[in-house]
Formats: C-alpha cells, structure tokens, sequence
C-alpha cells in the first residue's frame, strides 16, 4: 500500500465514521476540543463489543482471573509510590519568543552534534532561541474538597494499572485466591499529551483494558510468552489480519520505569506501525513500592513452598480506541457489486458488527408487508440489535447497511405473504437464502455462534 | 424497620461488599480518599449487570432510542451555555477561626431569625464567626496542554446530559432521526461536593445512566407521563419491592436551573426516603442555549406540521452506584436454613447476580468425581458466569454462594458417576432437582431466560 493511499485510507475512515454516527469530534459545535472525540450511536456499540469480547475472554472464560473497577481519583500518595509523579513527564522545550512548547525529541536533529542538540537549534515556528529542558508531568491535576490548596491536589489516572495494585490484598483475601492471579480492568484514562493525533489514535482522555497477572517470580518469563501468544490469539479471533500485525521488543533506553521487558503489538496503521498493546514484565515494582509507602504488606505466601515473596507482575494492556481504528481500518474494503457498482462495506467480525440484522419491507406502500415486517422486527430485537430500514430501493438499503458491518439483511416481500419465508443477504458474499421466519431467531444463532 | 435496625442493615451490607469483594474502600492502603469506593470482582459483575439491563431496555429494544458516549473533557463554553458556570454551585460559609467550611443550608437554623440565619450563627465545631456565603462551583477544574493558565481550564462534567445536547445534530443527521428521538449514555461525572457520604450512596466520583428523550413541545406533558411509568416498571422488571420505592416532585425552589418540572423515584433507603432517579422536563433550555452559544443552529424541521422549533427534553437519569445500593439493599436477607441455621441471601434478581452458576465435587478426593466436576464448569463457563468450589463442606459452600446471591449451586456426587445427573439447588427455595448433564445447559437457559 503507497503513502498516498494509505493517508487516504485514513480520511475515508474518519468520514465514514462522522456519516454515520461512528464517530464525531468532541465538541464541535464549539469548535472542537484538543483532538478529542466522541462515540456515536454506532460506535459506542462497537466500542462496546470490543470490551465485552475483551472481558469475556479475559474473565468469564478464566478461573483464576477476576474483574476490577477502581476508582478515576485516587490518593495521591499512589502517584508517589507507583513513581508517577516523579518519572511520568514529557521533556519540553520553550521558544523565548512565541512561547510554543515542543518535545525536544520531536525536533530534527542536527547532524554536526547530536549530543548537544538544543543548545543549537531555534524554535521551528519562529525561529526564536529556545529554553533548556524542562519536565512536564504528563497527569492532569485538580483539587478535591473546597480550597485548592496543594494538600487537597489529586491526579486524574494516567493508567487503571494502580487501582489494580492497591487492591490486590483486598482481592486476594475476598477471592481467597492464588497464584497465578489475574486482576482485569476497563476504565478512562488521562494523560496530558502535548501532541495528540492520528485522529483517535492518540488522545488526552481514552480507555484501557489491562490485565495484571501476579505470578511467581520464577515463572515469570514463561508466562511472558504465554500471555504474547495469548494475545495474538485474541486479534486473530476478532479477524485482524496476521501481516498487519508483528512484535517489537522494546530496547533498554526505551523501557518504562517499572518495566523489566516489554513486548508491543504493533499494528499496521495508515501513519506507520504503531502500538496497538503493550506486554509488560513489571516485576515486583509495584507490590514493593506500595507496600513501602502505605506500610501495607502486599508480599504473597505461597502455600506450597512456604516462602513469601512479592509476585512479579505480567502486564497485557490495550487501549480500546486503538483497537477500535486497527479494526475499522482492517474492515474496510471497496468492492464491486452485482452490477458493477463501487460498494464499500465493513467485513467487521460478526460478533464486533454495531448492528447485527437489518429488516426491510420490499416496498413501503404494501400494508400487509410493512405490518409482517414490523413483527420481524419485534422478533429479532430483543435477540440481536436490530435496524429498521424503509428508505430508498432494496439496493440502496444494501449499501447502507454494507457501509457500518451489518452481517445480515432480511427483506420481506410479496412471496413472504404467501409462504412465511423471507430473504436473507449475507454482507460479504452478497449471497442470499430464503429462510421461514419461525426459523429465523434459530438460523442467525447459529450463524453469530460458528 | 426501626431506625436501629436500619443503620444496622447498613453496616452489614458494607461489611459484606467489602468480605465478600463487591465494595473496597477507595485508595484504602494510603488511609482512603474521601468517601471514594472500588467496585471488586463481585461488584463490577453487578455493576456491569446493572449498565447492561438498563441499556437493553432503553436503547436495544427500542427503535427511536440510540446510545452516545461523548468524552469527560469537553470545550468549556458548553459549561457555560448550560449554566454550570454561572448555577453549578454550593453556598458555603467559612469560619474566621478555624477555616472549615460548612454549607449554610447544612446549619441550623435560628428560630428567632431564620431569614438571616448567617449572622447570627457560629461555627459548630468551635463557636468561631463565620464569613458571608460564598458560592462554591461543584465543577472540579484541571488544565489542559503545557501550561495552568485559565485559558486552558478545562472542567471534569458533572452530568453526561451536556454531551448529548451538542451531539444531537451531529446524531440526527448520521441516524436520519426524526422525533421523538431518544439519546441514551452511560458514563462517569464528577461533582466536588463537599459533603459526600452514606457509602456509595453520595461521591464525588460515580456513574449515571441518561437518557434524553426529545420531543415536540406540545406533546413534553404526556411523555414524561410515559416515562414516569416505564422508570418504574423497569425498577419492578429488577425484583425491587414496590413500597420502598415512591414518587416526589420538586416544588419550585428546589427546581434545577434548567428543569420545567421534575420528579424523583425516591427510595426507602435506612437513611430515609433519598432520591434514586430523577426524572426532568428540561424544556428547551439546553439547545437554545447551545445554539446561542455556539453559533450552530440545533432546532429541529418537522417534517409532518413543516414547523421548525427546538424540540423539549424529557431526562430520566439514574446514578448507577444508587440502583446498586438499592439493589443490594432490597435482596438482602437473613433466614434460617433446614437445619435452623442463620442464613444470609441476596435474594438478587437472576439477570443481576454477578455469578450465575456455581460447580461442586461432593468431595475433593476421589479424582473422577473432580475430574466430571472440572468437566461440568468448562462445559457451563463459556454460556454463564461460574464458580468452582471445593472447600468445606457442602452446607457452607451453600452459605457462600447464598451470601453472593448465586440463584443456582450444581453438585457432582457419587451418583452423578453412575447416571451422569447432578444436583441443582435453587438459592431462594433451596429446593433441589436432579438433573442430567447433557441437558444442563438448556435447563439453566430456561430459568435464566424465564
């Protein structure tokens, strides 16, 4: 795929997803806010499938992992603790004249001393004379209670990780569990960003799924690379395509503080591949660090050996919002129809589809069939979400519902009055069956269950 | 219900939330923050259960309804078109002395003068004098990119209302809307209040359910009727009795700044009759205002009359943690058992249980019987959320599960080895069938589905 029609590829996504209720910038109305975005009727129904595909491969289908949903604002001596406060900053650099701030990683470098880089480069809007480095903590702060005094400052999550690690004796003890045990979290984070972009790719407030999963530190390594092809598994069920997706170790300098080895999943996106997950060996940082500052012991006693130990943690963590666009980009496809015709649809994996079966009356001005496509309707609903479509010709309707991912059309006709039957269109064969409506709700079932 | 033994119904559901994993402490390592509480393993299954029924009922088996989630952070002229700015806000005296703040309606009042209660009032924790009101905006604020400058404020949103209203052109155009038109969303608010409390009942942090329901002005009156009654048949729908539950409407001094009328679904909580859902006639307060703000006209063509207005807004809206509270509330239970023994049971809706199933070997020793159990729980897990327990006695694990409100508890015994049946044991009845494996998963689809 060419640089052209990938960026291409990019602005047809961010259209389509505007048209029809995907996505639409954050408050527009007003003039938008800092690349930020909100989902639509179509694609908070997709966001959701995504965390409940999530959660139900990651909870329901596990023994020894359970759910968690821990506070946005918590006391801020977890930042302390987690290093957050101390180590979770952007290096900026100020321009003396025109005030804009840059990452200083971000400039170009200057071949003749790298080394030396901003001691010889000038602002790149102005040209004006920068400032030295300067830390920029990336957590939004606010002030809980009646004064803002910094005795009342609290931070808004920059990750769900740390909910997750000052519960874990609570969860131990009402799960009487063991190890390995696995705590899972949904949930908003923020992180001040200086330079969001790539339309939802990165933003200031988005959502994580992350698992921390506690283990012997001996095991450690093993269950690093059970949780890599563990992971990959999961993308290649939703239907991501396998050469779009590799992974990349990262390398010393670019480790996170609390990092022993990281592993990303890097997607293919129209702008470079990029993460899509990170697989993290958090080893006993967090549990260590907590227990430090809160005087808690979170250590483990490990029933079998005897021993107490601090368990290591594996971390896989997603943001929703980049396996949101991996997926919509990896769906889209422009085909030609029957007659020849552009059509554009979203082979979405049934199961992520916003609506899973369109129902059209052939004709709108025939009661009889508007009357039995409305109890087809009412059939379906309260199985599978369910669109109601009476606009325009069969084939318009087609397209519209090709276009957001729509596994299946029924369409109701004149025959349909006769013999109780009606056609059902699949999205991406464009094949079409006639099935009896009593054996309707049992027919899709079976489909959305293969 | 004595006011003893209400208070007393309290401690023991937040002993259990928290014995059990429903409810932790927020941040409860560092000494809390604030009446702040995590939703444990248990308590996101609920909470989760919670989100998912209203959002069936609301958006999926309704045509005219669709669902948004819009982001936390959003331009800060939409807090000023909606009125937060200017009405969001708390009275608060400070005393000269000692400096805490008090909110002057919390005072009491002076029989002798209680128009000018505040001067002749002192402080009630040291006598000390106070200051004049002061209003106190309930927003809490934070800033956005590099630098704490005003013109970067940005404000946690304190209702996910303001989100729909400036999507709702946006939303009419890409779903082809016509009214009456519902937007639903669920989602995370912050409100800086300065007296939270009664556990998860009042926080600063917590999540609501609203829907906004437009309508043609003329037609307002009749459906907020509707959704008067359909709130309360959904509170039904959950097993909540019908006398903890009655209808209030607000006078108009405690009218919201935005609201024509207003009534709430109040609840017998121990700490009296306190609102659990309230549902408003916001008028057209909120799109005449955006659209005057913005510059961005959000009435609404009517198609049928050709008329062009700003439609009204009908808002049901429901704190989740509230539902929660009253759910865990109503199903709580103590009973004594066949042998006269104490039981506690959470008499939970079956929808609502956080764990639907829970598996059993009779005994932990005799392998083939743990190996058929093992077989039972994967053969159930991937249909139902599920729980495996081999410890104790099958009389206490009963008692477990009861206390977790587990509506079904299979035992594989000896007999199970001979004629592949188990034990069903029903939570509430504690009646017991058998049943063989093959068809356990219909049979439990039948009761989940009943």
């Amino acid at each position: 795929m060419t640089n052209d029609s990938s960026f291409n590829l990019m602005d047809k996504i961010i259209s389509l997803c505007k048209r029809r209720g995907f996505i639409f910038p954050g408050s527009e109305i007003y003039g938008g806010l800092a690349n930020s975005w909100d989902f639509g009727p179509l694609g908070v129904e997709l966001k959701n499938n995504i965390k409940k595909l999530w959660w139900k491969n990651i909870v329901f289908q596990r023994e020894e992992i359970v759910g968690l949903d821990s506070s946005i604002l918590m006391n801020s001596k977890v930042w302390e603790a987690s290093g957050h406060l101390q180590n979770f900053y952007d290096p900026l650099v100020e321009c003396k004249q025109c005030h804009n701030r840059f990452r200083l990683d971000s400039l170009p470098v200057s071949p003749a001393d790298p080394e030396k880089k901003q001691d010889r480069l000038s602002c790149p809007l102005c040209g004006g004379e920068l400032t030295s480095e300067k830390k920029f903590n990336l957590m939004f702060k606010t002030f809980l209670g009646a004064t803002e005094e910094s005795a009342n400052a609290v931070f808004l999550r920059p990750e769900t990780a740390q909910g997750i690690f000052i519960n874990f004796k609570n969860i131990l003890t009402a799960m009487r569990g063991k190890l390995p045990l696995g705590i899972a979290q949904i949930g908003k984070v923020f992180r001040n960003e200086i330079t969001p972009g790539n339309f939802i790719f990165r933003t200031r407030e988005f959502e994580q799924m992350e698992l921390e999963y506690f283990v012997n530190p001996q095991e450690a390594d093993s269950w690093f690379n059970y949780w890599q092809t563990e992971r990959l598994t999961w993308y290649d069920s939703l239907g991501l395509k396998r050469d779009h997706l590799r992974e990349r170790e990262h390398n010393l300098e670019e480790l996170a503080h609390y990092a022993k080895k990281c592993v990303d999943i890097e997607y293919q996106f129209p702008f470079g591949w990029s993460e899509l997950e990170g697989i993290a060996n958090r080893g006993d940082f967090d549990l260590k660090n907590h227990s430090q500052f809160s005087g808690q012991d979170l250590s483990y006693f490990d029933e079998k050996s005897g021993e107490k130990y601090f368990p290591y943690v594996i971390e896989p963590s997603v943001g929703v919002e980049r396996a949101f666009l991996a997926i919509l980009l990896d769906a889209y496809a422009e085909e030609h129809d029957e007659n020849g015709d552009l059509r554009v649809v979203l082979k979405l994996n049934s199961k992520l589809a916003p609506i899973k079966v369109a129902v059209f009356p052939l004709v709108r001005n025939n009661e009889k069939i508007v009357k039995k496509s409305r109890e087809v309707f009412n059939l379906i609903k309260s199985s599978f979400t369910c669109d109601y479509d009476v606009t325009g010709s069969i084939g318009r309707r087609y397209r519209r519902q090709d276009e957001i991912g729509t596994p299946f059309c029924l369409t109701i006709d004149y025959q349909t009055l006769e013999d109780d039957s009606l056609t059902i269109r699949e999205r991406d064969s464009m094949n079409q069956v006639r099935v009896k409506i009593p054996e309707i709700i049992g027919w899709l079932s079976q489909m959305f269950n293969s």
